[in-house]
């Protein structure tokens, strides 16, 4: 039925199904596990509004070492909720992008532990590639790969694994309308940092990272953007015929293919579903008895 | 996560996954390809508010064969939705269930179709009953196994399944307190269909049918009833935490869990969740930029 809708064959790389419910557990096992004993022990800090921090905090857990999170206020409260239960120590800050770097330098300051930035980070950037070595084994005729666009991290790691195990499949990201800094970045081949998000996709509101843009610059990907009209009707189509839960930001991908779809008619189009933590209170069922 | 909210380590049946979105596909297969060739060609007959009736369309479908189904005004749009994509035929009627019966005798006596009973139907029955041998196959170490019930198709299969199979398995019926007639039945060792079904879940409004009491009856069947307002603190946490969509009625399962957590300490306990047909005007997201 998705097929049909989209006008293409469509496979999901289901990482709401993930540890954490998000797809930053790749990245942040990766960097984790890279750091030598006795840097580990101090322990790491990181800034997120949701899906990296509690990712993090997992990943310390697998370590026995202390995950600092600096969370904006204002972050989705599942997501938080998640960062707590996953044992990460949360440090609130005012949700000024710019200045979430200061409480961060401040934690590595007081007890030396080390920054794992969410996305402009080499080991988290491979972390996430492993989707895309995963995705071309369980899928091996894909013509497209389209990943949702934030900070990059994840298209960075997917457009390098691709262009090594398959250098025809195209990359494409889904950024939404509101929060498009990766799609004007590429399009004036420079990194553009002005935009203010405005989107319901919570975990697509970053700035794209200057190491993420050079990447998504020299191995040629393309960005589309979606409107939040868009993505939640794809929300509903994904929730309503796959019968799993997906976070708005997942969804821009299959908003993607349905805003544009003559331009992948019968093609085979690989969707990384990224997580599933979306806010209790921000669903309402009208049932009636 | 829902081990710890339960108390029990929980084995999830994910018959929402299943082709049509609910388990009733099962029955509807065995009844449909038991139907010797002169009677099939005739095509097949039911009465459903939903799932059955979809189910039904698509097994139809397998044989080429038409199927009509009688659908009560104010069934789940999505449900009917669900049964004209499958190819099903609708016939509306009254919300009045026992008048149902009167089209779908209309339709046997001007086409010669043979009736489908969703479950007062031994093929149905039994098909619902290959639940419990996958189930057990795959979690092979369960004490209790808890499926909601409706018309009691469902659990009627799976009790037999469990006492063939797994005689020390624990079959118990969830059933909402507002349509709580397979548990008064039980209770007064006799049927009883005076209850006038007033609850969230859509699928589970059935009233046991006969040869169902007796099933049930006769194999042991516990019934714990839940409230609407349990139900629904359990389809969040399914959501939540599960990231599947599953319907009203599928997480009456795992609201007795909750409900009745001292009860299930420590044990394994298999949890069928029955469907995910959800009507899509019920989501409300309430999602902010």
């Amino acid at each position: 039925m998705l097929d049909e809708a989209a006008g293409a064959s469509v496979y999901f790389k289901c990482e709401h199904l993930q540890r954490g419910g998000a797809f930053k557990f790749r990245g942040a096992c990766n960097a984790m596990w890279a750091l030598p004993d006795d840097e580990a022990k101090r322990g790491v800090v990181t800034h997120s509004s949701g899906n990296h921090g509690a990712a993090l905090a997992l990943a310390a857990g697998t370590r026995g070492i202390p995950a600092h999170i600096v969370v904006p206020d204002g972050a989705v409260e599942a997501k938080i909720e998640n960062i707590k239960r996953a044992g990460g120590i949360v440090h609130r800050c005012a949700p000024i992008r710019r200045i979430a770097k200061r409480p961060c330098v401040r934690v590595q300051r007081e007890t030396g532990a080390t920054l794992v930035h969410p996305y402009a980070d080499a080991h988290v950037i491979a972390g996430q590639g492993t989707i895309v070595l995963e995705l071309v084994q369980q899928a091996p005729e894909l013509d497209v790969v389209i990943t949702p666009i934030g900070g990059g991290g994840l298209m960075s790691g997917c457009a390098i694994a691709l262009k090594v195990l398959k250098p025809n499949v195209r990359p494409i990201g889904a950024e939404p309308a509101g929060a498009d800094d990766a799609f004007q970045s590429l399009r004036q081949g420079e990194r553009v940092t002005s935009v203010v998000p405005q989107t319901i996709c919570d975990g697509l509101r970053a700035t794209i990272g200057a190491s993420n843009f050079v990447v998504l610059r020299d191995h040629g990907v393309t960005v589309i953007t979606v409107t939040d009209a868009e993505t939640r009707i794809a929300i509903r189509q994904l929730w309503a015929e796959l019968k799993q839960t997906v976070e708005p930001s997942s969804a821009t991908v299959f908003a993607t293919l349905l805003q544009r779809r003559g331009q992948f008619e019968g093609l085979r189009v690989g969707l990384v579903l990224t997580g599933g933590n979306v806010d209790l209170d921000a669903i309402d069922l009208n049932l009636s008895a």
